[in-house]
């Protein structure tokens, strides 16, 4: 037995209860290493008179395999207890020829038989708070999102075009200062579209007043950027998004604010002398820097920036005014406007604290708001249940991108890794995580797919049939392309002739495949029943409640031969003749 | 290489804050399995060019063992970046012939050479947020404490002894239910004792207005028990004790409320129309139960209670109304009072959302404040440095009196099993544990030592050289004995001619030894120079500034033989007659 690759840490990802009184236990053995796990589990108050002794009074449950990596087993177990009082232990057997028992607690191993039940020896959940306990908001893992990049969707009011506005799409590779006149009432104008296509979310980039095309630099949170409109057509497009059952979610960039917000104007105009001086991370002043070539790199900032540019300064959220002044913000558009979620830039960066007090204020004005934070790398420290409900999945996605995409990893490889990306949270925060594969920040899927459309399929395809609520970046569904930022900016492509129908009516049809099986796709197991990197064949099966939604997909380069067609029972598909599956293909099939 | 027990964990104590710009990072890989690793860290945004490609710009620092366990090495360094934004991966060779080399990140392992140091396969450290940072009172980690538990250590006023009261140690052995007269006053007329043993901390059982002699049951938070003396009496010990340099910390038990409290009765008067029903968690009105021949033990209770006590109903820290009736109660005996720290009763069952608020309190209302929770389990969720301080070590001390007094683990268990309790936290949490070796709620160590005061002293003096701040439990300077629980709660012994003053001589010197090298045993490096489960000997020295603490100790049954007498050298021992050392013996020596 390999004891050293044992692991347990109450109160985690590997202890955190699912609902009121379910609490979902994991342990973590080397794969292979273990035939079998149990759960010894019991109220630590609840004794019993066994043979003249006083001893606690423990259940034995079997836990079962969850996941599987290259290096990994996870087992599972989901346990409930009356009192809500919990102390819990692991008793293992490996696969040796002649098998060994031990048992696993709090202190570390311990004889299997007779067990050493101690309390001292166990696990605890000492009480099953449901205060503590981690809440997402039900409909995230029902939702379907659409990004959209406001200065590029479409200009519905040309009366706020900004000075300078170009032609709409006049370039084929937009620049970085381009501006296109995109705006709010063109969203406004294309919601029956939104609506027709079956999203039911709306994540929108920076709509605050800003001086770049992108909004990233705001210049004032509580304003709406002039170029997009006002108050009045943002409240417009809200609720008529929420008439059509959609959500909307707004991008919050409180890491750093732009140069030229009249708080940093303040700082560089009267020195340490501003009111707003501890606003900012200032370690000399007056705050200056030397510019380089680039325009957002600089050198010898005297401040803290986002990045190296000089035109980000960071804002200082440990001061008590600055949490204050966002926490106004954060309720501000949540009470007045009826958002439903607030996406956060640069989250990771930011520190926890606020993230903890912003995440009160958000919850208190609406209780079953989502939390979106963008962190690009693992994320235990924010879906504790007390920051974020979830992150931009990158860390997940990026896997499908590599697997199925780039084949830069085999099959086996990305299956493992995507397990244990999902063993990293609780339950509930798989279900609601953003499965992002592009953004107005990376290369356009189609692109990054060399432009073959089967192949986008496929992965789109792979990806709707994972946990985590999945979104479309504006235009993918028309067969925009395009390159790194700025390039996959460009402006929405609105003339029917130049969209691709076909790919239109694929992204409706499995949109609407996704949201029908949600509860199976979330709240499902997961069964990986072929995973074949000789024939890049992998097969997948989801179940719920007796409903088992199959896909198989054919990464490899030759055909593959399916056991049956599957003909009655196919609910989309792509390269499937009779039994056989060509490369790029794939069959989602659901048997009741 | 043993892949499967590589372990790291961003933002936990694998990644922690020591001060504002010292990151430790540790990693764990099995034992002896790896021969070096190689931390590879620096800002994300600084690039370089080598070879004409733009890449990460990093450093190399190897790592060093800095505790082994019987499974596990853990490897430790110290990093800091002037733009406090940190990226970090690992890279490990291995201990076989032909040396393995591999590097470790947030998606797992990837190749050591070419390395692939992209941003997406290191881990992160955001940004470093002081905010963030566990942050511990200083003056703990120097203080020694004495426990006292009121109602035993000395009647210094005859005017408030409660009805019953009975001749202070007039029975051998106390029952459960007797009442002897201690209180305020005694603790007041002993300072100057206590003051010339030494100790720097008072650590107080409860004291606030109860039914019982222990006052666990709480009647009411805002007043002192009368039987104990009233506020005038408190603040004239917590000022006299302060103006001796001695710290106060008393005890909180906020899981529950006695039975008396009016909150409980008007639930039991008014049942669920009461203004207090939602303050408990009643589960059926009328509140009831049934009732065993135990007093504290009863079947079929209608509400949540702390065990299966009726006379402790638990409180609801989820209500708003509650949080805010507690914290007042934290807050007005620091405002007030002056108090230096709070020990929370049963802490691991209330819930993080409400410790959270709590810690925030205490800290506003006194920076340095110290919290300590009762968690006789592994602790990490509270001690992430939003909650408490630290906790009762009884798991730490557990292992000493295993390993020291009872034997029933070897020398190599004990010392690997206290490594392992030490890898739980971050450095400054250990810095500030507060170690047990027994208490009210445990039987005496002399009694656990088998009356054998040599074997107690060496324990002793073996808990001392450890992290953490040791308590000394009221009377056990003089010899006193106990059984568990309520033998352990005898009368003070204060006649000279009962005392062992032998004892009380001895702790003098330790307790001020500990003061002196306070600095070298908190914050020093360890090296178990020898753990030897054959002879019995274990060898432990600490280092800090050039100044090194050894001890060694004879836990073996036959003497042992020491390479030098360190006759100039020695601060204390016992059993040494010249390089032989008895059993039970031991021998502090420090060298500069």
């Amino acid at each position: 037995m390999e004891r050293a690759a044992i692991y347990h840490r109450p109160e985690s990802e590997y202890a955190s209860l699912y609902t009121d009184n379910d609490l979902r236990l994991r342990l973590r053995t080397k794969r292979d290493d273990i035939a079998q796990v149990d759960c010894i589990w019991g109220d630590p108050y609840s004794r019993v008179i066994k043979d003249g002794v006083n001893q606690w009074d423990y259940r034995r449950t079997p836990m079962h395999i969850i996941a599987q990596t290259e290096d990994y087993d996870y087992w599972g177990v989901s346990v409930s207890t009356p009192s809500k009082r919990l102390q819990y232990g692991f008793e293992l057997t490996d696969t040796a020829e002649e098998p060994e028992s031990v048992g696993y607690g709090d202190r570390g191993f311990f004889p299997a038989a007779p067990a050493d039940v101690s309390d001292a020896a166990m696990f605890h959940m000492p009480y099953f708070h449901d205060i503590d306990r981690i809440k997402v908001p039900q409909w995230v893992s029902e939702t379907v999102w659409y990004q959209i990049f406001p200065e590029r969707f479409a200009n519905g009011d040309r009366s706020n075009d900004p000075e300078g506005t170009l032609p709409w799409a006049s370039k084929e590779h937009p620049d970085r200062t381009d501006f296109y006149g995109g705006d709010l009432q063109g969203v406004i104008d294309h919601l029956d579209y939104l609506q027709h296509l079956g999203i039911t979310g709306i994540y929108f980039c920076p709509i605050f007043k800003a001086h770049s095309n992108h909004k990233y630099d705001t210049i004032d949170y509580l304003e709406i950027d002039p170029d997009f409109g006002d108050k009045n057509t943002f409240r417009k497009l809200v609720d008529a998004a929420h008439e059509r059952g959609i959500k909307v979610m707004i991008d919050a960039v409180f890491n750093h604010i732009g140069d030229e917000s009249y708080q940093w104007q303040d700082v560089l105009t009267k020195g340490k002398k501003s009111r707003f001086a501890d606003w900012f991370h200032v370690h000399s002043f007056p705050a200056r820097y030397d510019q380089t070539s680039d325009f957002e790199e600089a050198k010898n900032i005297t401040y803290d920036t986002f990045a190296n540019t000089p035109h980000m300064p960071k804002l200082n959220t440990a001061n008590p005014e600055v949490q204050d002044y966002l926490l106004t913000v954060a309720k501000y558009w949540i009470e007045n406007f009826d958002i439903d979620a607030w996406r956060l830039d640069v989250a990771n960066e930011v520190d926890h604290h606020f993230w903890r007090k912003f995440a009160e204020v958000c919850h208190a004005a609406k209780p079953d708001f989502y939390i979106l934070g963008e962190v690009w790398h693992s994320s235990q420290p924010w879906l504790q249940g007390d920051q974020f409900s979830a992150v931009m999945n990158y860390a997940f996605t990026g896997l499908i991108e590599d697997g199925v995409v780039k084949k830069k990893i085999t099959p086996t490889q990305m299956v493992s890794a995507m397990n244990q990306q999902e063993m990293r949270y609780a339950d509930q925060t798989s279900e609601v995580m953003f499965n992002v594969l592009d953004s107005h920040d990376t290369p356009r899927l189609l692109t990054v797919c060399h432009d073959d459309a089967d192949l986008m399929r496929q992965t789109l395809a792979f990806t709707y049939l994972q946990k985590g609520s999945p979104c479309v970046y504006y235009g993918d569904e028309v067969g925009m392309d395009g390159a790194d930022d700025p390039d996959c900016r460009k402006c929405m492509v609105w003339d029917p002739e130049a969209q691709d129908q076909d790919m239109l009516h694929f992204f409706r049809k499995l949109i609407a495949l996704r949201k029908k099986y949600a509860d199976v796709v979330s709240q499902g197991t997961v069964e990986w029943r072929t995973v074949d990197d000789l024939t890049g064949t992998v097969h997948v099966v989801r179940k719920f409640h007796g409903v088992r939604v199959h896909g198989v997909f054919n990464l490899g380069e030759q055909a593959i031969t399916l056991k049956h067609s599957h003909q009655d029972e196919t609910v989309l598909s792509q390269g499937v003749d009779g039994k056989q599956l060509a490369p790029n293909g794939f069959i989602l099939y659901v048997k009741k």
